[in-house]
């Protein structure tokens, strides 16, 4: 197994075509966490100026599980809770492994929006598994 | 308030700068439930060559719970177990309306992927929770 | 692997204490599937005159992946939507199987309480996943 | 609205039948969180030796919301993910606020079983909606 490192999963992003298209990036990789951020455009909204958070926390909570299971994993489902839209300059999703088996691991995530100043503010809550393939 | 139809819904979908970007179509809308349709195009993909049908998923819950709730809403949260990678030639999300308050709609959604026979097969399974604005 | 059949399934839910303690009982199995009832009593209220309707839809869910996948299951977790409060004379938990693999089989589950006239209302909606141990 | 506190919390759940049943208690309450516990009995567990930690969970949810909200609240849905067998000498559930609005909150959970020595081992963790009736 590639061990994963920050760069590894940079790269690992780099190759997902929907992740190019959305403009995700892998700001932090390790320690049983990740960390998606992607920066908040026009056409990521909807038409009631919201975004699409669940993307990221989905993919987030991918990568986080990644960190203590290896690459070749999939997200088996997750559950999120939009608690404010998601307005500002940066989408961060962070997400950590709750808990790790051989073969499954359970995340949660925090979805939070970055306004101009750097300031954060929480936009949604996820928590989701991920399964080796 | 607006009543909806497919034509209006079309309208919706069609002023979401995310669903144009991700070409989501509404086929079906009214009596309690919304199909959204998407061609399934490389760019859509992740690395392992599934598709983020979490953003069907959650499009058409919105939906479906707009047809009960009227066009002003909002999914508050929603759940997808991903049963199978979602390969075809056509991903479709049917959501349904489970039960309607007059603030809140729970929706179960379907999704399958058609393939060039016009085969469907099940490939995740959501619920979610729709909400007024 | 000892084939499971009504009868085993009722056996196994008659070794459960917990069951015992709120009254579960199995009342149909087999054919990816499973459904549980419980007679509504005052002890399983709670100070709203609502049910824990989470318990039976949780059993209902690992019954119905046992009918797939076996007798040594784990619900792994899942997901529920009220709908509106569990009241009348019996609540039902019908739990189906969406999809199966080896070891994981993920399920839907309806809950509705029956009235002394034998009519159904649905009162709450769940879906979850189960894992072989 | 009768403000929430320690002392009335307990006696709320003192007013659930369901929760005598299960002998769930309240140990901290207020600040935006809940904590309940019980005994780990025989009569709590299913066939396998396992707990039902849902109820729990869901119940410490409510209370969590409660907190925010004021007393006269419902969970509307929640998600549990099982990480470990409920094994030990006492269940806590531990629930946060994620976020509030005025007729609807956001918390999170956290099961952890206590040994006789005191070590907590995180066993699920949950997420849920709660709403004003």
């Amino acid at each position: 197994m590639t061990e994963l490192t920050l760069e590894v999963a940079q790269k690992l992003l780099a190759a997902q075509p929907f992740s190019l298209l959305v403009g995700a990036r892998v700001t932090a990789f390790g320690d049983g966490g990740a960390t998606l951020e992607l920066d908040i455009r026009t056409e990521l909204q909807q038409q009631n100026g919201f975004l699409h958070g669940g993307v990221l926390a989905d993919n987030a909570i991918t990568f986080a599980g990644g960190s203590a299971l290896g690459p070749d994993v999939l997200t088996g489902g997750f559950t999120i809770s939009y608690l404010r839209p998601a307005q500002g300059a940066i989408l961060r999703a962070g997400a950590k492994v709750a808990h790790a088996g051989r073969r499954q691991a359970t995340c949660t995530c925090e979805l939070t929006t970055i306004d101009d100043a750097g300031t954060p503010t929480l936009c949604a809550i996820a928590q989701g598994t991920v399964i080796t393939r």
